[in-house]
């Protein structure tokens, strides 16, 4: 049994959690948040502190709290144990713990009313020496699949790729929700072209499944598009539009 | 027996095409290519013309051509049919045939090399005359499931969402291979978030599933990512955050 702490109370501790107590080679000792209430759904279940000196001995400590909350987080970590976070951008020397350090970074998106499929989850796991990375395997393999060796700048690329390809998407999405507002269009009937559009790149590169007036230089459409758009919606056409026509090196 | 007649040779003229052929509503009389190679691989099953004057008489003549060559293509046909366009943005006015007019948009994005599953794609109806209207709704059963009625002006609004949600989108797919290639990462990594991504809005509301350091207003994170890219994927991610920051309102 590998003995795990969570520190955090987001959504990330929440799914981890709710993880950790459904695998049978993981003993989940405690869970840390600074406020109670965000874990009070599994307070029947394990032991919830909101005080960093009564952590028990394990033998991973979790962080996942907000980026720039680690570096003071693990700095009152005493322990022996291997002690990692899960961001996507803050450095391995964020953590101030004095012993074992390591990075247990899931790549997915995680929210609060979304259930998560973990076996589908790309865990990119960093420490400092071979017996932690496989701890930290074994780790990953008791709640999922997908296990990949990702050092601290190749983490930090995934990181920004994954802002564009899932914050900035998400984006796209709610400015089509609102286009269909304005013009009191259901959203629903553009639900199928956006489950394609993410589907048909598991199969083609993105630039070969590109299209679009953009991609066939359709001048005439884009102007007739701009004109639906408010300011703020044609500036983002604008600059996509261009990056798609211009930017064949980006 | 819905007698029709497909003018064009480009992906959405072969992809309605093979589901044509296997439809038992519906017979395919005629295919009409300017160049009769892009339709090569049906020249066994159907009659495949160049000059549209050999023009059989059919009930609907589906127009799928480049949006400026709706109105050459489309004055060219003399029937007593329908003749309809398959444009998510031409609209009614640009079919220049004397007699019946309409549109038939499917809202789905067709790719060469990718199979499309019309049971999945919306239907967007429009006609001069309920009959009209009636007749491409059976057309649609022919082959597909969701049928919407929809104006030209809703038709026009979901042509321009769609750009967002599906060519900005898959733009962005391409910024974050880019990314994952420069810092030799393999992209496949982002799939399963990816596809979360799209599946996750078909549950939440865009602006609920929104997530980030935008969103988070995790202005350190910003300035991290901002280092690792490009001037032109700089540009795109300045903008992207700002509209998420400041842009509730879009």
């Amino acid at each position: 049994m590998i003995r795990v702490v969570i520190i955090g109370g987001g959504n990330v501790a929440n799914h981890l959690i709710q993880a950790f107590l459904h695998s049978k080679t993981v003993q989940l000792l405690q869970v840390y948040a600074r406020n109670t209430e965000q874990v009070a759904l599994f307070s029947h279940q394990i032991s919830i502190i909101n005080n960093l000196t009564f952590l028990e001995e394990a033998d991973v400590y979790i962080i996942a709290v907000s980026d720039n909350a680690i570096s003071d987080v693990s700095s009152k970590i005493h322990t022996s144990g291997l002690v990692v976070h899960t961001s996507g951008s803050a450095s391995m020397a964020s953590l101030k713990n004095k012993g074992r350090k390591g990075i247990f970074y899931m790549l997915q998106s995680f929210s609060k009313n979304k259930k998560v499929n973990f076996d589908e989850i790309p865990f990119c796991l960093e420490a400092e020496n071979s017996e932690d990375v496989k701890l930290l395997e074994q780790l990953s393999l008791a709640i999922g699949k997908k296990v990949y060796h990702i050092n601290s700048e190749q983490r930090r690329c995934l990181h920004v790729a994954a802002v564009f390809v899932n914050n900035f998407t998400n984006h796209l999405y709610a400015i089509g929700n609102d286009i269909c507002d304005q013009h009191h269009v259901p959203f629903e009937i553009l639900h199928p072209l956006i489950k394609e559009t993410a589907l048909k790149i598991q199969e083609l590169s993105p630039k070969e499944a590109q299209t679009g007036p953009a991609k066939r230089r359709d001048t005439e459409t884009i102007k007739n598009h701009l004109d639906l758009l408010t300011t703020k919606q044609q500036e983002i056409y604008k600059l996509l539009t261009d990056s798609i026509i211009h930017g064949e090196k980006l």
